[in-house]
């Protein structure tokens, strides 16, 4: 059984921490800069709470990291982890901002790719079956991409200041799927164009009266995929006033999103028995971070910025 | 933790096997007729195996049982467990016939309730939903039940000997649901009438090609809510002869009613924690059995058959 | 153009005044008891009141008879129009009762199958793609077949005395399409097996508060077929309560039948010029009329009712 | 009953014909270039054929001309026809180009909003009842606007040349809708944000192999309204491969967008009647075409364009 440190001790490190057991993997310590939380969740599971990541990083016992603390402190705990020799996992953002993403690729060289970068929804089951599609050329060349993501409520308040802002913390999954975007307060879309014509847009908001709103949909030269909100449940509801009505879509991201980080760990945990590199990593993470400082200069200046290869981008304001 | 022995190492015990751990409790023992299936189980999970079922009974660390096993030795094992102090969940049917059925609840008397039965489709999230719905008085007064359950291909061979027959493994799911049914080789319509006028219709096949179709619908003086057969992700496809298709339905039982699973056992383990009864017990698993029973008649003689209000039947061939 | 004499001049034989003229006929003139009514129609559309059903058969500009009178006055009508040498469309049902029925077919002779019998759900778009879906062998072999038909309310009370009651003014529809039935006053259930097996259910409300509910299940051995509840727009919605709500069903049987009495009127029509055969005839109204019968039949006496090859069922109370 | 002069003979204005006698009204000429068209047209129909525009507008008899010739006849059949007094009606565009379309409503005057410009989607039953959602504050502010608008295949070749282009003669119809827009060969997409902030985006492609993809979602503060594509009618089919897929959506325009014709020309024979203006003018074909425009000029430039309140645009290339 693969030893597992966890980083961090909130609401998202206790959701790992299910799922690290439940993907047979066996949570060895626990460290947060609040020591009491880091006391009560390694309580629950088992585990020893640590003084410092240091010491975490020095037990023998601890094969794996995974780094759900805040993001100013992500990329310190992914250089110190690698270089004790650990397998890490790190939530995204891989950084709070552009420099510190760079610093973070640059010091890790050739490691960088194999440090697991928790886009968990590539893990979702629809989006995953979606690309599939695409893959497999199901839908012919793919020609036009919308990505529908809108969250039921903003995010904590006490969250927001260590989050690198809105757009790096929310569309970053967008990022990291079509790689191109663009910002706002709380409502945005962006288009983005590959080189080879393929055309993408997303749509963003912080506040979807009835949930989760969270749609891929593919159209290509012979067909298309929608990866469409799932349902609590298969019940649909007949009344005087209603026809056939859906159940509800999800509100809370551990109901919407709770398989694929079950799927994340699974595949983290068995990359890391199997000594595969992950399917996504720290470069993933640096290449979203591009696009994010992209779509804000975009709209700070108020024209299309054009991307390089590997999504470097030089403007000037 | 509560210790739990298992009786039985079939496909369906290591589905249970999972889900105890998953809901904290702990396996301690397994029994199987078939030693090396008792031992290979019992190595996966941690557990001991017993070369007897009284051996698993006299362990103190032992607080619930679970019966896997076939049909026709869920009696004895129900009874021999009960006598020993056990909570005890026992897999459907409660027994393979209703003579066994009648000796049972005759001998556990005062104990019958508190043996926890496992339909487990009253804990299908959908199916549950329906059910408030309906107790909520969502569609007003209940007036038509139509249960839709088709399996996509029929149990291997080798279990049929000993499952009381197709209806008594089968339809034995729906019964529990609405209490009258009808039988047939393979493909069968059963219709119920209560005493207050309420219609109920069942129908079963073995052989449904595009996989388990599971469905219920109630239509009430005030509405209508169905509880839909899940798909296996929210994406749908488009191309030149598919227009908006969704994704398969189910062909496996532990994909289709896996949650359900791990809900009974939450629920079994949760009343034994807290020393409230099973909300389905042995008494519902014999007036099943007089439903089957009746629908076999009922088959036979060409004509309807009464029931009393506990469900007994009085019929003469 | 073909010119056409109405009888009656109510609610559905103004529809049926529309549909000639879209469909490319001539209405020549309209009788109806309450002559004011045949005025007031008559005016509208351009044709001519008649004081009596004969003289409008007596006219040489029509060649065709629409009869859309009350149930009672359906056969004298039928047989005097076919007996003036005039093609007929007689309104569902062929008689208020089985002896009146077997009366029209006798004096009809061979030429029963030429009185087109105006089952107009055979034209509805959803229920003939199912229909070809069957014939076409898209589910292998039929083996289960549901059909549900609930209206949102019953019709006006003066309607009722002369309507045959319940079953045959409500349900005829659906014993054509399956032929075999059960009564009761406003919600019922039938259960039908043909001679090689094949099941048929039929579940019948007169108060389904979310509209019409007509909708058909076909389960064969290679697959099903659902023709569902149409809606009024493709338009879904959300709200905090809402979830992908579809668009209501209809309320209004023009609304939900509209497209099949136009293709219903064309098909007449284009069959008169052609001098073809009706693909439903006064043959088809006579078996409906059994089934009826029987299933009152079955309500009254409890039991099971066995009918012959053409329907004709044999019984004694 | 209202006598109409057609301009065009194609199969655009055949429809037309077709819809004008269903609304109540009379065809009474048919003017074409092609004289054997105008004659096979007004011969099906009873009217007459014209050998000129003048002569047609010259007969008292005539009381409203609908303009369903090409592009670049529009404006001069428009303004002879508003100066012989008639009411008028025109498919779009208003004009090929700007230059022309704006000296149409410089000439008309104050006559400009009496010209009903047939902006056809405006009278779709799915796309009208989400805007009277938007309207009647259903989904609270209207935040994000996403129109899907793609085509089963491009237009016949000869149909090109006086079309205007292809962003004047597909996505006028959505410009019409949102009032902004981008140019591509064949496949697009735009993004508009109005002075409120409220953003809209659209897609456009040429070539969906499944046929009309026109879809409308309408994103707001309180909830969401979807138009999505209709069926071709309620069934959906299940094999061992397919699972619930719904029936075909359109490929052919009158079948996709029937029902639209009809309630447009009985909007404008309702409006004449009772001396209303039209819902939609000449001014709004004049608004359409700036943002054809300012699309055009957008992808040339690679830049956004800005417009003023009325949609005129000022660019510099």
């Amino acid at each position: 059984m693969i030893g597992i440190a966890l980083m961090g001790a909130g609401r998202m490190a206790r959701t790992h921490a299910k799922a690290i057991s439940a993907a047979g993997g066996k949570l060895v310590s626990v460290y947060d800069v609040v020591e009491s939380a880091a006391k009560s969740l390694a309580g629950d599971f088992g585990a020893a709470a640590m003084p410092s990541a240091e010491e975490a990083f020095n037990r023998p016992d601890v094969a794996a990291v995974l780094v759900v603390t805040s993001s100013n402190t992500h990329v310190d705990l992914i250089i110190k982890a690698v270089q004790a020799g650990k397998a890490v996992m790190c939530e995204k953002p891989l950084a709070p901002n552009l420099t510190d993403a760079q610093r973070c690729i640059e010091v890790l060289g050739s490691k960088a790719s194999s440090v697991f970068l928790a886009f968990n929804r590539r893990f979702d089951a629809g989006h995953a079956e979606l690309k599939k599609a695409i893959d497999q050329g199901e839908i012919g060349s793919l020609e036009q991409l919308t990505i529908t993501s809108r969250d039921p409520a903003p995010p904590p308040l006490d969250y927001i200041p260590n989050s690198g802002g809105l757009f790096r913390d929310m569309m970053i999954h967008d990022f990291d799927m079509v790689r191109w975007m663009l910002g706002d307060i709380d409502t945005a879309c962006v288009t983005m164009v590959t080189q080879s014509g393929k055309q993408a847009m997303i749509l963003n908001c912080r506040r979807a009266v009835f949930g989760y709103d969270q749609r891929i949909e593919a159209f290509g030269s012979a067909g298309m995929v929608i990866s469409d909100n799932p349902r609590a449940t298969g019940v649909t509801r007949y009344s005087s006033t209603t026809f056939g009505a859906p159940d509800r879509i999800f509100t809370f991201y551990m109901d919407r999103y709770g398989d694929s980080y079950r799927r994340e760990i699974e595949t983290f945990l068995g990359g890391v028995a199997a000594g595969t590199p992950p399917p996504v990593n720290a470069i993933d993470g640096l290449r979203a971070s591009y696009l994010a400082d992209a779509a804000g200069a975009s709209l700070r200046l108020g024209r299309p910025i054009e991307l390089k290869d590997n999504c470097e981008v030089t403007w000037s304001d």
